[in-house]
């Protein structure tokens, strides 16, 4: 079951997406559901809810004709794993624990959702914005001290998520704090898949591609710290919430093939480490995380709103 | 003006504290209001509108006989700055930079309220369980590239933080994650004084006691970047938001006195520094948390609860 956030004529809901790529209105189906999906994953019987609501059902709304929006509005935590891929290990020189999952935090407001555009700082404040291409987890059934072998059971989903990083403010200090957390700096979608379509995450790979060139694509069983045992080892300290996410870090960059002159100049890359194959995001790229077996998470890149003093809150 | 999240007799509310040290209920005074402190800093005229409604009035409440919660409910990001006084520098032997703050984030859940029980890792788990005498921002109006001489004007008031943190798992990887966010580790309030009642922050100090004894004792102009600078800083990739938190920093040890067995006798500490008295947290203790001009935020040791597997949220 894939469930989305969607805006169609100017109204937010919830949807399934059906086989053949339109969306099953769950106002329309089940008007007493909740319009946030963090209240529906609250109740025990919440996802059987809404499979029983959209089953044997056609979509009214083609997935084309909507804005995808981030369908978590705002979880207790966002979780993200540093360094937990060894070829993104082995390329920034960076050590990490091989005991403990390398953790940070993000806020909701630094994602948007499928197709909405990642915000690229102007040159003067940073231009190593980098893509992150991620397994996102999203946690469905609350939980603390999880053994591993019952982490699955507490998961409703997965999705596709950029950790975009804004990488000269991430190492302004030793604390990452800012650098991951620029306002609309990443993304995630387009949709939550259930574990029950998903299936096991490691048998699937990531993909990244930048205006079509592929920049990353791995295994995701190349993980130093699986899904199962960081959920179990946050849990270890933290009651993991329904509709808390957990970013399971990113793979290295590929090498770049013999006529991609971009991702072999590496004298336009500007960030804490410079590798074969890294390119920063750019307003105006198309970037793309593709998990096999899921779905492909597209955003545009555009500039950054002016460097004004504003005070309000941005739409 | 002092805003309190209470519960009393079951119900919970929100409330302005009088001179007697009783609560004039806003929902008696002013039902419109809604009951989350949020989405009434959300509103232009939010705080205007406390201000208004309690005017004039006696509390029907004695503060003593109410619970009082965390008053912030899920903001969007809970900001903490690392090794920002120059007292806890030096004692860590640790460095940070000199021109950018050290900056991490917490969770909503990692918090309790005023007189409510701080959870101590069983000593199986981590022994160094440590207070942080804290100064807290509440941010009460948006704004996005605030100059340092704007930050007042989006700040709605201030409160007592206790940054508690679980320094065994703070130091398993360099990003602190886990460390930083056991559940009800930490605490703020006991409630939110307005920046008209609370005035500049440098002029006042910040004091912890464990049992009555002194530990930390600050002025709070000691900071590495001030309160200002650092909304500002923040600003600049993020737009802060209505009920955004800033725990601004801990100072260092007190020195301890000739008969502070306690304090002197370092072959009890466990953490990744030892310093002259440093005391861990343990269940029986009364922590408080104390800045002068703003009150007492004092909460019970407790152990936490057993370690064992548990699907459900906790209360």
């Amino acid at each position: 079951m894939k469930i989305v956030a969607y805006q169609f004529q100017g109204l937010r809901g919830l949807g399934v997406v059906d086989d053949a790529d339109a969306i099953i209105p769950l106002a329309e189906t089940d008007p007493g559901l909740p319009s946030d999906l963090i209240r529906i994953l609250e109740s025990p019987d919440g996802l059987d809810r809404i499979r029983r609501t959209s089953a044997g059902r056609r979509g009214s709304i083609a997935l084309s004709d909507v804005t995808l929006k981030p369908f978590l509005g705002r979880p207790n935590a966002m979780w993200a794993l540093a360094l937990n891929f060894k070829t993104h290990i082995a390329e920034t020189g960076l050590t990490t624990s091989p005991d403990y999952p390398h953790i940070f935090l993000r806020t909701g407001a630094s994602f948007v959702g499928h197709r909405e555009a990642l915000r690229c700082p102007p040159p003067e404040v940073a231009r190593a914005f980098d893509y992150e291409g991620e397994l996102a987890v999203v946690i469905g059934r609350a939980g603390r001290h999880i053994p591993p072998e019952k982490a699955f059971e507490h998961i409703a989903g997965y999705t596709c998520l950029n950790e975009g990083s804004v990488r000269e403010y991430q190492i302004q200090n030793r604390q990452f704090g800012l650098g991951k957390n620029f306002e609309e700096s990443g993304s995630y979608g387009p949709w939550l898949m259930t574990t029950d379509e998903f299936g096991d995450p490691a048998r699937q790979r990531v993909t990244t591609r930048v205006n079509g060139v592929t920049r990353q694509d791995s295994t995701l069983d190349d993980m130093l710290f699986d899904v199962a045992h960081v959920v179990s080892y946050l849990s270890e300290g933290y009651c993991l919430r329904p509709g808390d996410l957990i970013a399971m870090g990113t793979p290295g960059a590929l090498k770049p093939g013999p006529n991609d002159a971009d991702g072999r100049d590496m004298s336009k890359q500007y960030g804490p480490f410079k590798v074969p194959g890294l390119v920063h995001m750019r307003p105006g790229d198309l970037v793309e995380v593709e998990i096999s077996g899921l779905g492909i998470l597209a955003n545009p890149v555009t500039d950054d709103l002016p460097r004004e003093y504003r005070a309000a809150v941005p739409v």
